[in-house]
């Protein structure tokens, strides 16, 4: 008899003891491969560099070759824990108290993590290894880093080997307060544009000498604003642009300064492609400037709007929620960008993970219920989306 | 019989061969000091200091004991070249060019002393000392750079000892383009405020939960420029707001920022004391902001808005212009602060010197003819001013 498989408690714990803040690792993925290893699965952790940035680790597994192929997928790396002082327990000590379990990463996201592979380790110890479908893992340790590195390069390495999935739940925490409350079906692009309205330099006391950029520049923050880009859409909120900074640096006081600058980030639903948004953005930036030259440009993004429309599977997910929590979880499109958008270009994606409330922040934890409520959730995944053996345990 | 006197033209390039930079005074003030001493003046070379503060040198001459007394002032500090490669002429030889003196402080304002200083060594070596009035000169080395050590210590310095003045000519450059076509006979106030915008930090896709201050600082910025302040009075152009530097420094471009700073100036007319005027910015600022928190403080000021009404002695001056060029020169209150804030304490004064085009610029220069225009008018107004001797070189 084998011994009985790990749970999501102690395999989050296990993983929070790994201090893998990014580029680190840690050794956090060493631990999952050998859990997976040790169930049967076939283990691959691929490292990818660029040039003038770390290697970076991931992980990549399956169990069965045949299709339907459900992957999970998620990072292993975390965000710096601050002031560890401020913490009320160590930010990588993985301790339990009043039912809940601190540490960096609780939520976001080796909670999610434990719990899928807790839900199929235990999936596996009931049923042994899929009969027709079969799973995967894809795990990065580059996520809250550059992730250039990361789960955009393991997509390609894997496609590069045959594999092909059909369906991925990705573990990020997506309950705003309350697990079951909300899944994510897809998530809104990102755009972010910099802004250089270019005037006159000049004395204060003759104005009329030069042409001042900065109220200029209030012009383009009222014109980017109002009216808003749209009004949202089925699937999607409104789409909102956010200025992030303003500068000109200039410490004269008699001096009316040449140039100002601005940067602004658009989170952008399906009305908009980056390109046609670029385009009506350009208009209003030229419109408000009037006779004042300006520079408008855009960072590359691959963060474009996508949505994964309610399907079976969709509706296969949203059912183990409610079954487990008695929630109907909302089909949401919030949130910023995750590794979804990479995902998405493969198969479809849905998100699914524990409460968000504390991630990033000092003191960042997860209910120990919601993390063993959450593998249960994984578990009936897996039982539904794997076509059952033709003997599960008991003879037909 | 004595040598004849120096003129406008050998004065102001022995001056610009003295690079006085602020606060260096490189032989200007004692070149300055021998020449009135050589004409008989009582010549006091008094330095100021401040803790902190570079040693600075003033001049305050004196003929004559009796009143009225008529005063020149000046300063003989100028500002630094910049790169002196891109000069036509060095900027500290005082080459003479196609009729005209370049140099740094050609036209502000080592020419304009160097026409006064001229102006009254020809006047005393035509007439000798004058018999009732006197004639006086304050000049500072501290006018370009902080001003703390220059012009307002001096004027307490010579009031403590009991010097009294009457009327006061400031040399300082007045002519937008041509000699004779502008005088001052006041000055705008300035009023320096900072201003900084508290938000709410957040992430920029999460933006109910943060307070972006940037759109409040956008509604600042026109709230503050539009309505105008004031449209003007008899003497004063209308008050004018620039806001001179716009700050964040956030890096990130996926947060929303805690903070939004501003710093803006205000020449204003005779409308407002710096008092009223900060009421009135503070009361905009506060509907701007609505429900946004903020601090908006005000650098002290020493410069209120002042206007010497045209009277005898404004006409004098007027007159003696008209009666060299030909014009009759507009009594402004344009243009930026000047030492002439300081001086309306103790007598009235009005301002007229060259043409200040090129002033702080590369290729500083002034029209030779307009140096020895600038000493013949000054010249006339000595003239005009001292009380005839019993006898003028002819017996009575």
């Amino acid at each position: 008899m084998q011994p009985a498989p790990e749970t999501a408690l102690a395999i989050a714990q296990a993983l929070i003891r790994c201090p893998s803040v990014t580029p680190e690792d840690a050794g956090a993925l060493t631990y999952v491969a050998g859990l997976l290893e040790r169930a049967g699965f076939e283990v691959h952790t691929p490292a990818f560099s660029e040039p003038g940035q770390p290697e970076i680790r991931n992980l990549y597994a399956r169990i069965g070759r045949g299709a339907p192929c459900l992957v999970f997928a998620g990072h292993t790396d975390v965000v710096p824990p601050g002031q560890e002082g401020s913490w009320t327990h160590p930010p990588f000590a993985g301790e339990v108290a009043d039912g809940r379990l601190y540490g960096r990463g609780a939520a976001d996201m080796k909670g999610g993590i434990a719990a899928m592979l807790a839900a199929a380790l235990a999936h596996l110890d009931r049923h042994g290894p899929p009969a027709e479908g079969s799973l995967a893992f894809l795990l990065t340790g580059d996520e809250e880093g550059p992730a250039v590195n990361g789960t955009v390069k393991l997509l390609a390495w894997a496609k590069e080997r045959g594999e092909r999935f059909d369906h991925c739940v990705l573990g990020e925490p997506t309950n705003p307060n309350r697990l079951g409350e909300m899944m994510k079906i897809g998530r809104r692009g990102s755009l972010t544009g910099r802004l250089a309205v270019k005037g006159r330099q000049g004395h204060v006391a003759y104005p009329h000498l030069a042409l001042n950029p900065i109220p200029v520049l209030g012009r383009v923050i009222a014109a980017l604003t109002d009216p808003p880009l749209d009004r949202g859409t089925e699937r999607f909120d409104a789409s909102n642009l956010e200025f992030t900074t303003v500068d000109v640096a200039n410490p004269a006081t008699n001096v009316i300064p040449a140039e100002a600058k601005a940067v602004f980030n658009i989170r952008f639903n399906d009305l908009w492609t980056p390109e046609t948004l670029a385009a009506e953005i350009g208009r209003r930036v030229a419109t408000a400037c009037e006779e004042a030259r300006f520079a408008l440009t855009f960072d590359p993004t691959n963060a474009v709007a996508f949505v994964t429309e309610p399907d079976d599977f969709v509706h296969l997910v949203s059912g183990a929620i409610r079954a487990e929590t008695g929630l109907s979880p909302e089909l949401s499109t919030t949130g910023g960008t995750s590794d979804a958008r990479f995902i998405r270009r493969y198969c479809p994606v849905v998100e699914f993970g524990l409460v968000g409330q504390t991630m990033h922040a000092v003191d960042e934890n997860v209910a120990v219920r919601d993390l063993e409520s959450l593998a249960r959730i994984y578990g009936r995944i897996i039982e539904s989306y794997l076509p059952p053996r033709n003997s599960r345990g008991t003879c037909a």
